[in-house]
């Protein structure tokens, strides 16, 4: 059933033209060797060293059409490339936001038949330049499942240590205690914004209304970019809660909030700033770009909270604080509507 | 977007008409609760106790309509139930086949959103009841994801412990080691068979022609039974080489010869003992049960080599013997067609 490569380049092969053992011939060499790792891909399962006794774990799955699209109305693909670096970066970031560092990742696809081979070959190349580009050195695919479906379907467990440390948890806020986020909230839902948009090239880039900005906010969208080395700093620093802002900033806030029984108070005059580089976007769509600063998540910044007087590590900025009371967020003082993803009521 | 639950029985409720939180708060009572772990769900991520320093860890996913059908042509109905069992069984089994002991599952559910709820709530009954009566002590669901999808799609990855002791792979086959088995090779097989044909009732249940034994193959197929106190026996009992039939014996025979650089030779007197049971349900469908026993997966039980002189557990059969030379598996020192289950190329 194979045909010969030769005559059929990659970009043509589909899955269904490969028996699963030829598939993954061409993946393995494209993903990250991993290392520190006691047993690799090729048994039934792996074996990971746990120095410190503990193992972090946690999964993520994208879908097809609900999680990325791979072709819009407007014209944008989304390669196999942003799909591969998107499943390791949402995965990073769980074990990120526990203060943690990411060992290992199991990758499980499921393909349809007619899947090209060169799709699946981007997606092994998207996921090993996220490892390699985000920092999480020596993290590596150490096995997988491969099967068909009727759409594509990506789920990847991810396993981490803590070295040593303690955890931070959702739920070790304490009144008093200083908010901060790192990264860039909102920028991800300004690119899935433009991404949605009909002013879109035919060709699915940005169309020179959105210019250089709208590349970077739809950049964001299809390759956050975790900032992997300061879920380990804010735990050595002291943080006291922390968890990664994928749903939403408000969404994500209430969780704390819920899990460690306190109030968040955010300042909106703190978070402007986040919203300042959105303007230009929102402008051209006619929307409030504070709507994506407190409701859109995907950016997998970091949201944490700090005891007083601690200092920040550098990327921290702070935004609110933790006040005591019913587990709500706030708005300098004034309640916040829930905004942000729910996979089913939305 | 909710409705009463009291006008509205879960049986009736679809996962649309709940928030992801509503649908997790119906789930987690259902799971079993997870023992000697540092952190379980509810966070980031989880984190595992790995008190020898390691951790074991593997990845399996089911598809609707390719690993099982919701309602089949002759109206069989496949239930959260039995789905949910599969789920955990054939992830328990790559820890057995390793020789290890699961200590957690995440779980990652893709659900069209007109799933019924009540479908979900069974999947995760099956679940926590293959834990339990496969005798998976102290597993427990430490984490998951939940999101829509255009099918059903569950994931789940498993970890677990060696105890200790050293982790048995596939490459440590020698001349001169004998080849054992465990479990009903086949039965599973011969239960899909019985599974796809026509003559079923219409309520799904195999009709009289088929009779108890039909009941028990399907059962087989539907909820595999991973001999789990066998893996951790073998390894105690010096095994050399082993992994789970998942995929039909010729085939992962295969996999162990390939590993380990050594022929297998099955003894074709010693198999004809799995044929035997299921001779009736051959006969009926006009098929070579021998077919079954060399070709089918699923029933996950272990096939393990062990030096000369071993003494097998209970439970192990003798049906072979690793020779030297090329890396082939061989029925009576005659070549074996290749049988059994490649997902993109059959």
């Amino acid at each position: 059933m194979s045909q010969s490569p030769s005559l059929d380049p990659s970009h043509r092969l589909r899955v269904v033209d490969l028996s699963e053992a030829d598939l993954l011939a061409r993946l393995f060499p494209r993903l990250p060797v991993p290392e520190g790792v006691l047993l690799g891909p090729g048994d039934d399962a792996a074996i990971l060293a746990a120095p410190d006794g503990r193992t972090v774990i946690s999964i993520d799955t994208l879908v097809e059409d609900h999680d990325f699209r791979l072709e819009r109305p407007n014209g944008h693909r989304t390669t196999g490339y942003d799909v591969g670096w998107k499943c390791a970066a949402q995965n990073l970031s769980d074990i990120n936001a526990m203060g943690g560092r990411a060992t290992s990742l199991v990758v499980s696809l499921t393909l349809p038949p007619t899947t090209p081979v060169g799709w699946v070959e981007a997606f092994a190349d998207g996921l090993t330049a996220a490892i390699r580009e985000l920092g999480a050195a020596g993290c590596g695919v150490v096995g997988g499942d491969l099967g068909a479906g009727a759409q594509l379907v990506v789920t990847a467990a991810v396993t981490g240590t803590l070295d040593g440390r303690e955890a931070v948890l959702r739920s070790g806020a304490k009144a008093g205690h200083t908010v901060a986020v790192t990264g860039t909230p909102g920028r991800a839902a300004a690119g899935l914004a433009l991404l949605e948009d009909k002013r879109l090239l035919e060709d699915g880039r940005p169309s020179r209304d959105f210019g250089a900005v709208g590349e970077e906010l739809v950049a964001a969208q299809l390759r956050p970019r975790p900032p992997l080395a300061l879920g380990p700093a804010a735990a050595v620093a002291g943080a006291s809660a922390m968890l990664d802002i994928s749903d939403g900033l408000i969404r994500d806030a209430g969780r704390i909030a819920t899990a460690s029984g306190v109030g968040l108070d955010l300042d909106p005059e703190a978070l402007r700033q986040y919203a300042a580089p959105l303007e230009e976007a929102a402008a051209l769509l006619g929307v409030d770009a504070m709507e994506w600063v407190l409701g859109g998540g995907e950016d997998h910044g970091l949201l944490a909270t700090f005891p007083q007087g601690a200092l920040l590590p550098d990327g921290f900025t702070a935004v609110g604080s933790v006040v005591p009371g019913e587990p709500l967020v706030t708005l300098a003082s004034q309640a916040a509507a829930l905004r942000g993803w729910d996979h089913f009521a939305h």
